[in-house]
């Protein structure tokens, strides 16, 4: 048993990611707690459910809360909020850390790690990135459609005890977890899928995976877009992402069915969709390390205009 | 006075660019019929109204049907549907045309001259472009936001007789034409303007042309594919358009205000949008000839599956 089970977990953003992680960390023994928003009428009183391929389960009984003020300083922290509230996470971060605070973000996108760095410190950062089909259905109701997978390293990047001890916690806990030595390498990979694939379900006009995948001229662009990531990851960081990589990753989508990734459902429910994190990161990235990328650009600038809030007509 | 004031003209399609030039052509003196399908009833009985920053004119009485068997034989066929229903067009045509019929297809983007090219004969066909901004605002109503200018010229090329008499023919009806012994290039220039503005206002998210105007990278992506167009002309048809033609276009748009372009009225109205003919064939054209358009190519495929029609959720 690792360490880390005796511990005091905290989850910041309980929706999909966060409710159904936080779920399986608790059904696996840990000590957690839940910093709902939306979701806290219903989890504080009947807690969490999840549906699940593997399994469902409910946690009929959570700590949930709706201040970090009443959770206080915790020994690990997931940050499973949306990239576009960190502003505000940031603010109500502040009880929940001691000196020894593990930061674990796991968010889209790139800049996310930095914010948290710059402000509690680098040594406190991991960062993690989930592989996974994940939709909150209902209020404390998370389906999980595809197994998937979670990639956690430091910040700092390297290999370390910690991370290692993490990865044997979430193991034990039911979630794949690989330790990674290069996070940034992770969250590029991460990348060659977001990016097309949340951007083009909104540009096309709203649309689930499975469009994307059943239209010959759509999954051409979905591949010129996933290269155009690789060599973004090639310029920006000297990541070498064999192309074999976008097979694999069409492959993969191709068996997710009618799949509506987290933005295309931000976007439909009229939440803020992570524009700046999963898109003009990369694309500004990329630019700066005189990469041309016309389409991520493109469908940046796109997605920038459609997902502004807009007056009814 | 030209010898085609003497002649039979007939308006196929009676949207805003048909309405337009017709009821120009009839209050300089022309025998004008038009072929209207839902503005029919309105037409008929009232006529059309036209609202323009040059004066605003009606003609109560217009010679308005819903078949082309009851015009019968015309000396000027113009050709003002939109791209998209050409099939049919080609179907209702015959009871138009004589030995000496001309067509002078209106239509946007490329493609559509060679149809009817191909079944009447190219020595019949004139192709025009109408530069202006014109919105149908009702049944038999048409607003003319911007002075604007039409160019004309033979399908088969070069200069002729019969398009300097039709160029004369609309100037004495008020209408700046200006003959082009180039009818490509005429095709081109317009595209430069349509490829990014009627796309993007539909692909940006529902928006009109300001709204690129305003926004830094709206307006930079609209330069780029204003750039992949002219680099298209240049390898398709060995065409030079210069590139301060984008600024012009750009200066001209300035002064259009929240104008929003025929492409995005269809969309909005639920009715087909020409996505073959100002985006398919284009970007068809210039891959053919080994130009790479990656912009051109890639609102191509986000128009193709956002406009098609989709069942309510």
């Amino acid at each position: 048993m690792t360490p880390w089970k005796e511990k005091k977990i905290t989850i910041v953003g309980s929706g999909a990611i966060g409710l159904f992680y936080g779920a399986r960390l608790q059904q696996g023994g840990c000590d957690v707690h839940f910093l709902c928003r939306r979701d806290y009428p219903t989890v504080s009183k009947r807690g969490i459910q999840v549906l699940s391929h593997d399994g469902d389960f409910e946690l009929p009984e959570v700590q949930a809360y709706h201040s970090t003020r009443h959770i206080g300083a915790s020994d690990l922290v997931i940050i499973s909020t949306k990239a576009s509230d960190n502003e505000e996470v940031l603010k109500i971060l502040p009880p929940l850390i001691h000196d020894k605070t593990t930061l674990l973000v796991f968010q889209n996108g790139l800049g996310n790690e930095e914010i948290f760095a710059k402000t509690f410190g680098a040594e406190k950062v991991v960062g993690g990135k989930c592989f996974v089909c994940l939709n909150r259905i209902n209020h404390g109701v998370v389906q999980n459609f595809q197994h998937g997978k979670i990639a956690i390293g430091e910040f700092q990047g390297g290999n370390s005890p910690r991370v290692q001890e993490l990865a044997s916690l979430f193991a034990e806990c039911q979630v794949r977890c690989a330790p990674s030595a290069n996070l940034k390498e992770t969250l590029w990979r991460k990348l060659v899928w977001n990016v097309p694939f949340n951007g083009l379900t909104i540009a096309a006009g709203n649309v689930d995976v499975s469009v994307i995948m059943q239209d010959e001229g759509l999954t051409q662009l979905t591949r010129e877009l996933m290269k155009e990531v690789i060599d973004s990851a090639k310029s920006v960081e000297g990541l070498e992402i064999e192309n074999s990589f976008i097979d694999e990753q069409l492959q993969l989508t191709s068996t997710m069915g009618p799949y509506k990734p987290s933005s295309l459902l931000d976007f439909r429910a009229g939440r803020p969709v992570e524009v700046e994190a999963i898109w003009g990161e990369p694309v500004r990235a990329a630019q700066a390390a005189g990469c041309e990328v016309p389409r991520m650009s493109m469908l940046y600038q796109l997605l920038r205009e459609v997902t502004k809030p807009k007056a009814l007509e």
